[in-house]
Parts: structure tokens; sequence; C-alpha cells
């Protein structure tokens, strides 16, 4: 069960992550941001002891000159006993990313920057746009027509190479295969979050206008989504009414509809998808989970990110369990003599860089 | 594939189950209740052609002194020589469960008590309240103020442990976040079977406000349910209107929604979920299941129940199958290295009886 | 990882293909046949990169006299270098298929008619009619009163033995419990596609008239399904309506919702399953998922089918990853003794061939 030496020594691409937290955490705050829950619950115990709660046991405590499995007490005393500029530092840096694609617009107050966090990595970043975060940014500042004109101008930005859109958590993915006039978007303006339909549907087509790809949050995420509107082939009508367009959708996470995903990619020529956040929350069981998700999909379709919020540990965890599972997936494949060693070495290019490179012409 | 030792010998919590039979069964009957079906049917052959059916010839047949694998004649006619008595007790006392939480409000007649049950196992057992049975039973007898009365105090008595909602069988899983006031509730009752979605929203509510860990069949289940109204994430409104109230919501079953069900025992601090009635029914397919189960619920927040009905072997192959399947899982994570020996121990404990007796407070 | 040797031999009975081409196919045609894509994407690479077309190098090359593993375009040079006819019947042949239930309704200008498959591949062949290409071929031609007798008629010819629906390309599986009117039937006709509801209702309901099996297409196609729509549990309401008929429905390729149709062929009498397409889409990944479609199915109640379409090759790796997967599922059972041999040879002849034989009355 090691990491075959080529799927370890890969550069990786994080085409979709957030930044790192600017100071310690409590525990409390850490096992939080473990998972996908609001706070740890005293009916239900630590969240420690959950997949990834002992993959940070296992895999991340010897980075901090730790045995392995760790306790929780002894990990998170040695992790505050350091700088939490040195703990980042070390979690990035053993990821092997070297480029990060930053979404920005989720809590920026807390996080460091797309900049600081690739500085601290020593590696490249670029800017993901979090379309309904721009919308509620320009919303309060402007007119209409500055609104349009300024939302515009952003999306052309020289640093931002892709856009992201959270429908899944304002409105669900019913998005509809019509574009709204400008009017009809404007019409539906109002101050606070952007969870208006047309909004919504307007801030994507702006997207594709734009050329940038397109992120869609899908499936498993927190307790503010209603999991079964968050299904990809929900989006089919738009899928479809933009498959002509040449702009590529990505389709970020998926679990527990990655088979889904995975169809959606294999039958439009501009959709894409990852298994993104539920790579580290599977922990040791991510390698099944990967595999159901490159069943049908091919392989010049899928792509790796980590979708790391606040822990670094998460970049680190991401990089490695993906590594993990793709490692899984060739050596099984290998050992099946379903392709050979040479086919193995490109599929995992395109899995860990080459596919992210070609979709957000980096 | 044997079971991991701590694994063998741990005393089980059925959290979720009915009675046994009071007699004998023909082999219709026999081969009816090892299924979700109603009937064998001429088209499809035998339902001893099937996971379940060889895990009976597998598994049971020694218990009756008969060799592994002995063919279902062999097996019926072995089972029909002996008192129903003596077949009841054997499977249940070798089922390793020592208390059974009982919804004895399907066909009761047909059945032994909780309490008949419990003695038979050398066992205890409490009481699980089937809310749209009970509101079947007081709305023939009673007024309206009456039935309100008589069905709070029923939901108070001291046998009582849990409530469980059939909603799955009448509505389908929709139940909105909003309380229905108790006159609406009334306004829509009527004799014969609770199928008003007002009145089994109510009837959940109620069992809230008692303070009841309260159960939901999930999925899975014979052919008066449509699967896709069965979904649990369309409790999502309903779970996140009673985060805060302290008061454990366990989802039942759940195939093949199982890692939905994970997902919200994973995002709301009082949401739980098992495997129950799927465990047995995977037969020698079970432990691949259970992982999927486990993939991202906090480990805290599963549970064992057998969901066995009618047959006593149910009870026993619940049991057997789900240590099979932990087992399975917890020697999969030792040999990956994922947690220690003594987390696999700690693990084990929990899903075996601690999450039971701290979310039931046993 | 080889195939039980009682597996490898077992003649198949192919409940459900198409006919293959007349001619040679240029590679972007033969990439654009291998999965359900329109075409191939520049966005996205090669379809030879994905399970299905990695099959092709490993196990297609041999039998066309090069190498395991050669390159797709040594692949296809070689291809075309021989008639179509000897690449066929190659790969027919090799495929042990005995007879074949040939939806000859689809592009059938493009493909060999049934009859002239079954010549090809010594082997038998029968007619599906495809319930909404016969509607469309009858619309064109008659009255409303010859459009139903004539339509009565076909489904009655004797090389006639089952009926297909495409309604899931069409309106999705939202079939209804009722049966419309021949009137409200006839209303709804109008020239082009059958997409009426009520129409596609009335004809499924004249094919169980006619005493025929009835497939539905369900779940993975190309991009003209939204895929939700396509959840097989949407036609419970229909399933329930037509349970006591004691005609055969017939849930086809299903993925990813094979474990809906697992409980859907467990819970009605007269409901069966098969993998179908996604049996070669999944190339070296078929046994794991073939595994879950058999989880809580009554193994009377599976079928193979390969739903090859176009290439010859389809049909050959679709019977070899049909054997490779059932071998596997057999294999592991016997290797956690949960059957014993006698009975693995019943289930793999119950699943070739049996089940189909009884189910069409072959």
């Amino acid at each position: 069960m090691g990491i075959l030496p080529f799927v370890a020594e890969l550069g990786l691409i994080d085409h979709h992550c957030h930044g790192v937290l600017r100071t310690d955490s409590t525990r409390e705050e850490f096992e939080s941001l473990l998972l996908e829950a609001d706070a740890v619950s005293p009916l239900g115990g630590s969240f420690f002891d959950s997949a990834i709660g002992f993959a940070v046991r296992r895999w991340c405590a010897p980075l901090l000159d730790l045995p392995r499995h760790a306790s929780a007490e002894a990990y998170l005393e040695r992790r505050n006993s350091l700088h939490i500029t040195e703990v980042s530092r070390t979690f990035l840096m053993a990821s092997g990313i070297h480029t990060f694609l930053v979404d920005g617009g989720f809590q920026p107050e807390r996080l460091l920057s797309g900049g600081e966090l690739a500085s601290l990595a020593g590696a490249d970043s670029h800017e993901i746009v979090r379309l309904e975060h721009l919308a509620e940014e320009l919303s309060a500042a402007a007119s209409a027509a500055e609104f349009v004109h300024e939302l515009r101008s952003r999306l052309r930005s020289p640093s931002v190479v892709g856009a992201k859109s959270v429908a899944a958590y304002r409105t669900g993915l019913v998005i509809s295969g019509e574009r709204p006039s400008e009017a009809e978007a404007l019409r539906s303006m109002s101050s606070g979050p952007v969870k208006d339909p047309v909004m919504i549907s307007w801030l994507v087509w702006e997207a594709m206008d734009a050329g940038l790809p397109l992120q869609f949050h899908v499936g498993y995420g927190d307790s503010d989504i209603d999991l079964h509107r968050c299904d990809p082939s929900l989006l089919t009508p738009f899928l479809r009414a933009t498959a002509g367009l040449g702009v590529p959708v990505l389709l970020l996470h998926n679990y527990p509809f990655h088979r889904q995903a995975g169809y959606l990619a294999q039958v439009f020529p501009h959709v894409f998808c990852d298994l993104g956040l539920a790579t580290h929350g599977l922990g040791h069981q991510a390698s099944r989970v990967f595999a159901e998700a490159l069943e049908i999909v091919p392989y010049g379709k899928f792509l790796f990110s980590s979708d790391a919020f606040g822990l670094p540990e998460l970049y680190y965890l991401g990089a490695l369990l993906f590594r993990q599972a793709l490692s899984d997936f060739l050596a099984d494949g290998l050992r099946r003599d379903a392709f050979l060693e040479e086919d193995a070495h490109r599929i995992a290019r395109l899995m860990a860089s080459e596919n992210a490179a070609r979709v957000y012409k980096l």
C-alpha cells in the first residue's frame, strides 16, 4: 500500500482551494474545520474519531516530529507550541502542490490570501472568482450600470483564471438552460446574500462570456446544503445549453454523486470533475471512492483539488490521499494488466496537472 | 476473513428490531420473511438463491446441528422438527445481543412481545413507540382531547426509550421544518392508516417534546415504498429546524442512501445512522457496504441494529454480519496503519453499544 | 484474476443488443461509439484514455493478431486493413453469445439486422420491438384506427419476443400507474419523435396486453438524458399497478442506480434487471459494480446483456467483462465460503441464460 514512486513525485496543480488561517486554532475550532459540521456535538463525541481525524494523527503528526498516531491532545499541544506560519509552511511544502487556484471569496478576513499562501509554499497561485461573493461586494457599492460594468471588468482581470458558483448552497443546482436578460437579473438584485436563481444564472453566463472555466460546488458540503438539490445531473439543461461554447465547466467534490459527475464529464465535451473535498474527508477509505469516480469518466476529464480551507493539514492530506488513491487505482490496473506502465504514467500526469493546465490555460 | 476476537466478544445493543413469530413457518412464509418481497414469484425462483438465502444455509444450519450449506429443504425440515421456542432461543442467544429496543407496533398479534423476546434471549428490552401505529390505536378510541392527552402520556411511559416514524412508508420523507399546530393536526385526523403529512409531522414533534430519540425508517423496505421519496436528505429542513433541541434523530437502514445518511450524521449534531435491515440482506457482501456507510460519518454517530422481524435467524445474521463487517473494516484500517489497535477497540465499542447507550440513556 | 473455467464456457443469451455497423469506421466514429458522448472533445483528449478504451487495446487487439495493449493507431490501422465482416465475425464468435435479442429500432439503416447479425455469429436472434420507434413509423403511414390495428398486430408478430421503451430519453421514467385510454393516447399523436407521456404510457400498456416482456432503458445513456429523471424507482407506481399481470418488466443498464434496480427486482415479482451498457463501459472496474448490482437482487432476477451498438468489439467486451465480473463475484463468494461450488455453477447458469430463457420463453 505504498505510493508508486512516479505518483509520489508528481507535481500537483490544486485547481480549487481556499486560504489557510492566519492564527492558531483551539481544539474546538480545529475539530470543526476537519469536517463540515458547524461544531462538535456532545451527543456524538470527538471528530478525531473519524476518517479524517485518524488521518491527521497518522500522517500529520510525523511532520511535526511526533510519532505516528500521536493522540489528539499531543498533536494539538505540539501544533500550538509552534508558530502557525511554520506549521503552515511545513504542510504546504510537503503537499507537492506547485500551483494553487484559490477561491478567496469565503471568509477572506480569517485567511491568508492566495499570494501569501503561494509565497509560503514556494508555489504559484491564480485567482478563482467566487461569483456570488463578487456580486454581493459590488451590489453594496454601485449603481446597476456600475455593478454590471465592474463585474465584467473583474471577471476579465488578468489574475483571474476561473470562476466559481456556490449555487448549490443558495438555490440548489436547478439552473435553467435559458439565459436570463440583464434586465431580469438586475430586477432580482438586493443587498445581502445572493439567493435569487435568476441572478445566479446570469452570473454564471457572464463568467462564460468572459471565457472563464466555471466551477460548481456539487454534493457534499456543510449543513446549509440540501443534498438532493446538489445532484449534478440537475445541471443537465444548463450543460446542454452551453456545450457548444468551448468554455470548460468543472464539477467540484461531487460525493456522493461522483458517478453522476463522471457521466456528465463523459457525455458533455466541456465538462470535467474531481473528488475535491471528499478526498481528505474519506481518509484511509479514499481509494475506493476515487476508483468509483473514475469508472466512466475519460481520464482527460478528471482533476486534482484539495478544497482545503483554513487548516494547512488539509492541503497535505488532500494531496497525499489523492496520490495514495491514484496510486492504488493505477497499481490495481497494472496488476490486472488493464494498461501498460507507460499508460499509467500518462494517466497520472493528466490528472495531477496536465488536465488542469489545459483547462485553465496555465 | 475470520472475525477479530475483540469484535466477536462484543455485547451488542440492538437499537431497532421487532419481535419473533410465535409459530412455525411454511417454506413460503419463511422465504418471504427473508426478503422485503410480499411473496416468492414463480417468474423469479426461490429466495434461497439470494445473498440472505445463502447466509441462512451457511451460518444458521450449523446452529441447528446441520452441516454448513445444508440445502433449503433440509434446513426447513430440521427447523420444523424442533419447537419454535427452541429455535428462537438458539439464534437469539447466539446473537450476543444483550439489549433489544423493540418496535412492537407492526403486526403485534403474530409476534412475541419485547418482554417475551428478552426473556427468551436472557437479555433486556426497552420499548420504541411506533408513532403512526400509536396514533391509529388512539384515534379509534378517543375524543380529540383524549387522543392528545393519551398520546402524550404514552410517549412518557417509563418503559419507552424512543419513538419511530414510518413516514417513509406513508408520505415519503419530505417533512417540513415548520411545526404544525395541534389544531391543524387534529383536523387531519381520520380512522385507518395515518397518511396525512400534517399528522405525521405533528407526531414527530410530539415525540421530540417528550425528549424521545426519534427513529426514521429510511431507504430500503417493502414494495409500499417509493424509494426516491425515502432519500434521507429530504429530511434536511426538519433536521435543520430541530438541530438545537438536543434530541437525537436516528436514520435507520438507509441503503442505498447510506452515504447521504453519513453526511447528515456528520453535519447535524443530533443525527445518527445505522445500516440496519441492509446488513443481513447483503449477506457475504455486507462488509463493502458497511465500509461505505462509514466513509464520512464520525464513529460516535453510527449504531448497530438488526431490524429483525419474525425470523429469529435474522437477529443472529444481523449481529453476525455486523461483526464480520465491523471486523473487516477495522482489520483493513489496521492493515493500512490507519489507526492503532487501541483505537480499533474503542471504535468497536462505540458502535456495538456505547453510542446506543449514550443516545438512549440506557 | 483469471475467469473460472465453468464461467468461461457458459453460453450466453444477450437479452438486449443492437446491430453492428455495415461499414468501417473512422477514428472519430470509432471513439464516439466507444462511449456515450456525441463526439471526442479537443478539451478532453482521446476516448482511448478511458476504461473502455484501454479494454479495447488489452482484449480486442489480440483477436486481430496484435499484441496486447497495441496502440490505438496500430489497432485502428489493423482493423481497417481487414474486411469489416471479418472483424465483426471474429468478435461475435469470440463472445460466446448463442442467442441475441435485438432492438433494431435505432438507426437501422447503419446496422446489420438481427438476422444478419445472428448469421454472422452462427447464433440465433429474436426481435425486441422498440415501442416509440414503432409508433413513429406507424403514425406517419396510417389513420388512427389503422395505427392501433397495425401496432397491435406488430406486437403479436411471431418473431417478436419482447418490447422496449426509451421513455427515459423522451420523458424520464415518471410513468403513472393509471392506464390511459386509447382515445387519450390518440389525441396525443403527432408526427415526429414520440415524446408525449400519455402516448408512451399507452404503448407500454399495449405491450403488456400482448404479453411481451417489457424492457426499459434506465440510467446511463447519451446526453439526451437527464439522469435524475432516469432513476428506476420513479417507475414504482407503474410497477405496483402491473405486479399482478405476470408480464416481466426488465430494467436495463441502471448505472448508477443499479442498487435501486436490485431493490425493485427484489420486491416486485415481475421485475428483473441487468448491468447492460455499464458492463463494458466500466472496463477493468466492472467487477466491483457488478457485485454492487447483485447485493440484494435474488439471483433468479439478474440477466446478461451487452447493449452493444455498432462496434462488434462491444459484444465481445460486454460478454468478456460480464464473465470476468461474474467469475470474480463467484470466486469471492467461494473464498468466503458463502456458498458451495454447485451453487456457484447454478447461479452462473441462471444469469448467463436460464433467467433469460424463462423470462422470454425461449
